[in-house]
């Protein structure tokens, strides 16, 4: 248990915290500050005033509206830092600033508010990024879900850096970081209610650090990208409609965990559409995978890394895996609903 | 009604729209970029890339969640454009890209999402500034409400502007752009189902532009606020706190439109109290209120700019009203949740 927030003898978020008075701002003074405390918050202007970037800025946004609010390996504060420095570090931009919208339902135990806003600083700070400005709104009971929030990242570029899918060849390398679908997991069995013998823990991690070590040693990556929602089947499969280019998987290099392919047969699901919160697919020349490779090895969050397919020139739009018994199978991406509310 | 959208069959948001599948990438290609066409977002990379800028970088964050989602005078999308430009503009910056995250409510009618955000196209276009990235989410029926928008704007402080409260000095003159309560009233009367002899519009713009005149003709300005939630009263109790000053306002020198002085009779609201999404108060030394008045009223936002208070040493983090009969009383700020979901 975490100490109870100071903001205010309250123990729910009331409307009254999101009208832009007294009392929105004692929720802002002795809740969100009290725990992002930083220059650009404390100043408590309508805009965060950062310094001239050397380079090119990246911008992202992403909603986090997971379900449940706290998981095994991470929470919604958690996951809305890692998430959104992904989104940058997939640029090859270094993060440097974060900022927070939060939109809470009326009711939301202030307790729980608290744990997450410390969760969301305790993740920022150990990426080494701040979150300089946020915005809170209420919105009345059963028409929000505990909290959203929405996290925007702006990055700096480093002179040089040039990725994107429009530079990923036929014949690329397609490296994943490590194992896939341990975040979609992690949220579905504790969604369902379903306890393994070993309890899946998401992969929620920042990257960017992983990230700038891969390009320090392989300054020619083609591109990075993270699989999240849709999994690494989505993935793969916007490339190769973008690209006009075939993608072949090997489906024994591609890194599973046994508990993730137990819960995903139980579950129904397909390991390679689920959510993953701290892995990265890159695509890079065959000549330099080798660096590639053992850049990311030597990296905790990139142990795992393997090569797990090429790039073909076709057929242009299709993923396909080949089994370990000389088959192949196609790997589409979902059309459907199956994993609502992952990130 | 505006053409429907092409993007899928469906004629509401499904969860599916959210999950990161096939039908996710058919509601991004077929509406939102659609409408809020432009490089960045057709790269459909997970960060945007922007130029290195000139000078310092200004971020700003908020929510919308505006109740109704269409109003006199705007709706949920020109608002979140509006908004979040004018939080870039009071930090004395030029907007320079603007992301957007979505957070559906299953069941919400596409044609009414097509309505927005053609109209945060407009609004961006109307304002030359693009939409450079976005997300959307898609929560489950009974835990959202239509839509919310979270906007990121992300701006450029030109060289040798230095805005804050910091600056705000005893003696100089509070000037208000234009009327005030005029976005509250407009809401608020569309939500009480109030018909007025005359209809009040909201106020809700864009004020970069006036900000440039305003800052071109006085460099020495020292603050700039946008009075929205809990109106001009919470911001200047804000300021008077933050800079432990007196704030005096004339009620006879405060443009209040007759509707709207009637409207808030009638729903027991003070203008005072009512948000403004396109209204602006600056504080600036006495020896420059004359130039600075003359720039503002030669812009069509600043057309009924007038001095509506100073600032003194004392009483301490008090704001004040003069009233017309020599008498003063104390304006205070919202404790309560008089105006839920105004912006």
């Amino acid at each position: 248990m975490s100490t109870p927030p100071r903001a205010t003898p309250a123990e729910r978020i009331e409307l009254a915290h999101g009208a832009g008075g007294r009392r929105m701002t004692e929720l802002i003074d002795g809740l969100f500050k009290r725990h992002l405390s930083n220059a650009w918050l404390e100043r408590g202007e309508d805009s965060a005033v950062l310094a001239r970037p050397d380079g090119r800025i990246a911008a992202t946004t992403d909603g986090y509206v997971i379900d449940p609010l706290v998981f095994p390996g991470g929470d919604i504060g958690s996951l809305a830092v890692h998430g959104t420095i992904n989104d940058l570090a997939m640029a090859g931009a270094r993060p440097f600033a974060l900022t927070a919208g939060f939109i809470l339902e009326e009711g939301l135990a202030l307790a729980e508010l608290d744990r997450i806003v410390a969760s969301m600083a305790a993740a920022a700070v150990a990426a080494g990024v701040a979150v300089v400005g946020g915005d809170t709104k209420v919105v009345e009971r059963g028409k929000g879900d505990g909290v959203f929030i929405t996290t925007t990242g702006v990055g700096e570029i480093p002179p040089g850096v040039e990725l994107g899918v429009e530079r990923i060849a036929v014949g690329d390398v397609v490296v994943v970081s490590g194992t896939v679908g341990d975040h979609g997991v992690a949220v579905m069995s504790r969604r369902a209610g379903i306890a393994f013998e070993t309890e899946i823990v998401s992969d929620s991690a920042p990257l960017h650090e992983l990230v700038a070590r891969m390009l320090q040693r392989v300054p020619g990556l083609h591109a990075l990208r993270d699989p999240t929602r849709g999994g690494l089947a989505a993935t793969l499969n916007e490339i190769a409609v973008a690209r006009g280019v075939g993608i072949t998987l090997r489906a024994d290099r591609l890194p599973v965990r046994d508990g993730v392919n137990a819960a995903c047969e139980l579950l129904g699901l397909d390991p390679l559409h689920v959510a993953n919160e701290g892995k990265l697919v890159a695509f890079c020349p065959p000549d330099a995978a080798e660096a590639l490779l053992a850049a990311m090895r030597a990296h905790p969050l990139g142990r795992d890394a393997a090569v797990a397919g090429t790039v073909a020139a076709g057929p242009p739009g299709l993923v396909e895996l080949e089994t370990g018994f000389g088959g192949r199978r196609v790997v589409d991406w979902l059309a459907g609903d199956q994993l609502p509310r992952i990130c």
